[in-house]
């Protein structure tokens, strides 16, 4: 029986990152798209709880069963599993190809990643992928070829326990690719700026900007592999407890 | 010299919960708040990327230097650093107190606990307090009395190389709470049903609902401690490599 592949993303269901990812899919198994109806870059996990969600059948993808909606990503991870496809097994949940990166701390930040991880909350092997260049106009080669191998071998192989696959891409021609690396999320920060300004009607405002730094100093993780043109695969969870914290804290038990 | 406290919740700048924790915080150290200009429950850790953010100045604490700000938690906490104290060291950032649990599964949602994140990530001590009691009515003693004798020990003696606490609180009077336990996240998902209804325009919408439903089996999570009536404690963090599962995957760098 053919495998029942889930696609959204955060940058919308008309970005061309998406379109890739569905044309790499529809080789592996039968692919549903549930996306939003416009980008919800830098989303984190959002759900929505105050507002309802609205839902649209679509046809953009030449015949493939699409819908976009008006919520969050991780709010179509929800609504493709509980309405949409009801009584049906998904065997696999993809979500981007992203436009631009969710290597080391960005991952936080990621509607991209916040829909694969809904996902693997659910229990849906998952996988987010980000090709490190913004333009629409990106050379998704690399990313493209990369995303199917990538999930042929979850499906036929599965993820060994693990539910969740945070994949970058190197923005390079896939000839230039030197193949993929297993690795853990870099350390890393923003650097953040404001700029102001006065808006038509007179009022400051604060405008976010920023420069992303790194200084981890090992070889291990996701931005070294990515910077040496390798494809980065972080094994990814939702267990945000720091274990090696606890015994040095139990004195708080005691104030 | 008196510690510099920055204040911030995701209930909004009007939420009893946070004018608790002002009250509080403000026996410890000077106290700055910015926060949202209304509630965002469920942002997760959402920043403002594509908008301008305004803040303003208000007063409803009394005198305390208060603002609020049309972005997200974590926006607040940005803002707060690079703006607002721009040239000043924040000692300490306490979120909160939450109306409802961020307990288990719930830290992947709250805005409360992504802006406290976003402050670790900035290498401040961080602290999210969460009440499990919705109502804007709640008893707030016992969740203030922790609230503050956890701060208190925090800016004493540090965190011991952690950077950020998750604190839930139950939903009982002081007398009844039993103490603070250290806590790892408890496993736990969310079984989700949409209601559908009809617009008053006829068109079909979808609102998000559910239950939190826990199957884990062991005593040393938050969940356990906190339906013991014990205060949990799960020092966190923003690493979301499952490490364990790295040895497993590395046949995907032969694929």
């Amino acid at each position: 029986m053919k495998k029942l592949i889930l696609i959204t993303n955060d940058d919308g269901i008309t970005a061309p990152g998406i379109k890739a990812l569905v044309t790499e899919m529809q080789l592996l198994g039968e692919v549903i798209v549930v996306a939003p109806d416009s980008p919800q870059s830098g989303q984190g996990h959002a759900i929505t709880i105050n507002d309802p969600i609205r839902i649209k059948k679509v046809d953009i993808f030449n015949g493939v069963e699409a819908y976009e909606c008006t919520g969050t990503p991780a709010d179509c991870v929800k609504l493709a599993k509980n309405v949409i496809l009801k009584d049906r097994t998904i065997d696999l949940c993809v979500s981007g190809i992203n436009h631009g990166s969710n290597a080391s701390i960005n991952i936080i930040y990621s509607g991209t990643m916040s829909a694969a991880m809904e996902a693997s909350i659910e229990g849906i092997n998952s996988i987010g992928f980000s090709l490190l260049d913004f333009s629409f106009r990106a050379d998704f080669s690399g990313a493209s070829h990369y995303a199917r191998k990538i999930a042929h071998e979850v499906l036929r192989n599965g993820l060994n326990g693990c539910k969740l696959l945070n994949v970058n891409i190197p923005a390079v021609p896939l000839r230039e690719i030197k193949g993929i690396k297993i690795c853990r999320q870099a350390e890393g920060t923003w650097v953040e700026e404001f700029k102001e300004g006065i808006d038509p009607r007179g009022q400051k405002y604060y405008w976010l900007t920023g420069a992303f730094v790194t200084n981890d100093p090992l070889t291990d993780h996701d931005l070294y592999a990515l910077s040496h043109n390798y494809v980065s695969i972080v094994p990814s969870g939702h267990d945000l407890t720091k274990h090696e914290a606890l015994p040095g804290l139990i004195h708080f038990e005691k104030i």
